[in-house]
């Protein structure tokens, strides 16, 4: 029991590690706030600073030291996939799109500053994330950083992020096809970027064939895991600890993984993908432990 | 007389035709418009491929053509940049930002679509254009490809591009100071992409620091030239031939070239800065001919 929480502790404290190195990564590469484009720099600081469990990056480094790949380009790849999911929060909540006033217990961007700087902070820290993944200090091998450049930019594009954010603005779902389409949408919305974040461990670690496999499906399980998860807080999750809102998919009218497959059975298929999750990781044994503590404390998480 | 129209109708043709391939290219790699996310892949299409100069691509492809560049590549660079661009115009559009309704002579994606659905196509327009650049086939150098990356998100980013939307959002500038920061958000906001479309044609033609230098500072003029006509069809303009609304910036109180400078003197400018940029293509004699032509076009234009 206490090596158990022994453990508990230990992961936390290398999950906290790890968000504060990245907040010093995009701390430097955001432009200080000076000249008459100042608010800018500000919102992007706002966006992208304060807060937030930095999973993906954390993901990413300890894919990485499945392969003893040099942190530094670790670290600079994790930010830049940061900063594309911190401006995919800053352009999701924007009133013309999920209308969120709080996000990680602070005013969301527009709320902080207005709507024309939220989208301008996000556009900017788009560019940043390409921006650091083709410095040469992120990567010796150019052919290394371009083909991060280009994962980067297929998970988040039309095909991946942004299309699946386009698939939940939709009015709602044909019955029928309620659970495909909801899949679909999770694969593009979140699920392209938690693979990302392992491709780009395996990317820099030089990982072989079969072990690109391996953490795709260990993704795609913990994905979709992620995401039902996320359904089960928005029904039984507290505001004050979520630091969001609540409830938001009924109140919207939405269809989400437990409105369609009711509680008891959202519960149960979470823990089905954590256990298939784990199975992927084993063909990297004992080396790959705090990947797996990464599953349970995703789906154990209360916010 | 004769031989003057002559040349004027061959740059029109090979402004024409260069649109057409980028047209051609953008066409390729915006995804089909299918799934539950076809609506983003039509808003996509509606803002990059209706209409446009496709100026900077023009500038690409001829500054390349001065090292002998390969045409594929300058093509797909060109097409990023240009991806680039249209997702300014898609942002820009929006009621939080400049609130236009018409864009060449077309309805602006988010009023043939929805305010949500023109965020998502620009953020998704920005992915492309570096998916594009990171591709393999854009350049069979990876160092090559990842300069052209680092440019485009430095000229398009906080301190390019995006920075001077931000300034040009501000309410209104201090007025001893109006013309050195209006001269500030012009080189940001339209001048580091006029910058980008020439370095691209340099960076892959291989060129020299001094051919760098010369190049650098024929968009520099060239861009603040583009401005300052900018201005003056607002003032100047006829909103038919324009393809969008004219006198912006006097409805919307906003200082220009033209209301600081005057009518007069920014005509005078224009001309002085046209003659100092094709001074700086001296250094490439005839075979600049095409470029020296672009000064007279853009200068020229009604539209």
């Amino acid at each position: 029991m206490t090596e158990q929480l022994d453990a508990i502790a230990s992961f936390e404290q290398s999950l906290a590690e790890c968000a504060d190195k990245v907040t010093v990564v995009l701390d430097k590469f955001i432009p200080s706030a000076i000249g008459p484009e100042a608010q800018l720099m500000r919102a992007m600081r706002h966006g992208a600073l304060a807060g937030g469990k930095r999973l993906r990056p954390f993901i990413t480094i300890e894919v990485g030291r499945l392969f003893d790949a040099p942190e530094k380009s670790l670290l600079r790849a994790a930010s830049a996939l940061e900063c594309v999911h911190a401006y995919s929060l800053v352009h999701d909540d924007l009133p013309c799109m999920d209308d969120d006033d709080l996000r990680r217990g602070l005013p969301t961007v527009h709320k902080a500053f207005d709507e024309a700087t939220a989208v301008l902070a996000g556009d900017a820290l788009q560019a940043l994330a390409f921006e650091i993944l083709a410095n040469t200090e992120t990567h010796g091998d150019a052919g290394v950083r371009c083909k991060l450049i280009e994962v980067l930019a297929l998970s988040s594009g039309a095909r991946g992020m942004v299309g699946g954010q386009m698939i939940d603005m939709a009015p709602s779902f044909d019955d029928k096809d309620a659970l495909n389409i909801l899949a679909r949408m999770q694969r593009m919305k979140t699920g392209a970027l938690i693979s990302c974040a392992a491709e780009f461990g395996a990317i820099i670690g030089g990982a072989n064939e079969h072990e690109h496999q391996a953490l795709a499906g260990f993704t795609t399980d913990l994905g979709l895991a992620y995401q039902i998860k996320d359904d089960l807080l928005d029904v039984q999750g507290d505001e004050a600890v979520l630091g969001k809102a609540v409830s938001k998919d009924k109140d919207a009218g939405k269809q989400n993984f437990v409105s369609l497959l009711g509680e008891e059975s959202a519960i149960s298929r979470i823990e089905m993908l954590a256990d298939q999750a784990k199975q992927h990781l084993s063909v990297f044994g004992g080396r790959a432990t705090t990947l797996t503590q990464t599953v349970d404390f995703v789906l154990d998480r209360r916010h």
